[in-house]
């Protein structure tokens, strides 16, 4: 069985050496939805002069460029291009995001925290209308450029 | 209807005024689950040296503090007290996170925050093992001192 | 004469020791002004989905908020409003921000670099345009709440 | 006409993607004046033991690296040089910024936030003399290795 | 016997609990001492324009301000004063931090990162002219204010 | 004689230029030694279910990657490697960091960055049952792949 990342062989953590691996593309793309009311999602919209998606997205463009700053193991890496899309659809906000680099590890880290940072936002201009809004099904849909080959969610 | 947070009368989007609110001592619960496979599970407790739960705390503890460089409209909060519970459980790991601050605003998001980077901590630790791991459940649990009185998810 | 900020007695930069002064509420208000072509101009509103002050907004409110880290010798004030206003005008887009706290020292520098930094943004987004954008006229309008008493730009 | 920067086709905004853009090497020249009054500019250099302009040149340094954390659709580039030049004339302070870096994009936004950000630490080191200070001209002189040519304020 | 900081009573990691404390002013004094050949010391007041030290002691007052990113349990504390102190002496180069708040915990840990950072810096500095320099004596001087009594380093 | 690091030609601190720089492989291991009383040292293992060292670790991790924000003149470097070793001794914890990265300069100060906060953050950790804790003996034990050739400590 494979071993946990980010352990040494000792089973120490350290941020895995990556000096040979070589420089490949790698995308990633995520998934998170939040889940509220109707009376919520009516509101989205009728906000006369800002989009509150907008915002969302934003962070979430942001937050990707941070993962490394805020999940201790990640590596730095320096992205070549993030998507955020948010989506108003029944039952709740989806969100598709996805992530380029050129680099020895990455993509599939940064792509989820721009979902998960873009979801919290989403629910920090929600929640005074709504405490019981969810996050749910934060998850990985597709990954590719890594040594461990294509990864499609739901492909097995 | 109550309006949506971080918009001003105008309808554009501002960090919002609590001057004149006092500052009062407020307390949030969050909760998230990082559902993976038997295989990943049983994996988490058997490196020699490291508790790879250990290094998701820590994620946890310091995201709270950073809530408002990731929240674009957060305010920030000085937090007094942050903690992240992580627990092995059949299916996945539970996590429970609980934030207390003494302020004008606060304590929801960083508890949010706190739970959603320790989530992807585990994430990030596992992933090699398996990229089915999703992340669910991502909500408040509970939330007091503020002026919209005292929350608890499951009451109504 | 009064004497530079930031210098103690010996003529040594320090962070100035505001612990023996009261907090009270301060309020500062800010202008920057990006000169540009009228034909970038006419391509600001033009944008189908996303209104590029919006973006600026966001930025300049972050900014706010993270202009201790950036100023080496501000202090680190926890605001407790920030507001960034966005206007497309003949010959560029003007920028008026108003920040809050109740502290020792502040709402000054915050104001500033929350109008410097919507500034660079729009310039950001609109640079493929035209490469002369200027930013200009970025400058304190008011400042009330401290020691040094009301100060309004243009009074004498 | 050309486009917007940081939109995509449908309008959005997103990260850029640079992955197909090869690196070379990129400059960029910036200025800014910080305008203030005799009586302010001779105390700038009375001050016995530090040099107020050093603290401003370390600021513009540090900002030009921290550009992709305050400007929400930068790339993050890892800048090659950096250099802030501040020469006291009359009527206030210049500034002249350069940058460079090898990458698919940037040095403009770097070289411009290194400029404001040290003109806001004049203005925050003399602020306590004189509130009319004001920040001009924060504009480009000068940009080289990009795809669009070398640019040179002045040149048409 | 007292137990390890940060630890609950289930030996848990956790940011502690201060909302019981009351805010009172808190003062911490450090001390390092950056050793480096005779030969180093002599080129550091040779630089005709800029002053080594400064770089230095600028560094030291804005990782004070960041001390609560770096230390993963540390409080975030608005600090009310800074000050760092470096001295050239025979056999190397000494430093004195000072540092002020007014909360419920804090100010140690806070003048320690500040003495560490400017000791780095002098280190950085110099290291093109000697790679066996030495930070040494990194210490607590003097602790005020806090729960458990007046500290200096001498005393018992 | 060598000239001091960051310092431009006229004698004025810049971040120096590496643009020429090809990148090659870097390394660098550092030293750290946190010295405390007996009586410390033996409630370090007692903590029934965290690592004190393991909060330590993963800082020095973290701060590794964030030299460039400390330092003010050091390049940002996208790391591929870092370790942190803690291991308790006679009279104290003793640190030792590796860490790698392929580029124009680098290694040796986030080496040295990731010492001193691993060795702050054991610190603050055991600060409540000693004041007297010490840190000695940060320096370099190693460098490779740069320019100047192999460094190793008491070679000479």
């Amino acid at each position: 069985m494979s071993k946990l990342s980010h352990y040494d062989d000792a089973g120490q953590v350290s941020m895995v050496d990556i000096s040979a691996k070589s420089d490949t593309k790698r995308e990633a793309r995520a998934h998170a939805f939040v889940k509220m009311s109707a009376e919520v999602l009516r509101a989205l919209p009728q906000n006369p002069k800002g989009d509150p998606l907008e915002v969302s997205r934003v962070a979430g463009i942001q937050a990707a460029k941070r993962t490394w700053e805020m999940i201790p193991l990640c590596h730095q890496i320096p992205l070549s291009h993030v998507n955020v899309d948010l989506r108003i659809e029944d039952g709740g906000v989806r969100i598709f995001t996805s992530v380029a680099c050129t680099a020895g590890t990455g993509a599939e880290m940064e792509a989820l925290t721009a979902a998960a940072v873009a979801a919290l936002t989403v629910y920090d201009m929600t929640k005074a209308l709504d405490k019981g809004i969810e996050i749910q099904d934060l998850y990985l849909l597709e990954k590719s450029g890594g040594k461990s080959g294509h990864y499609r969610r739901g492909d097995s």
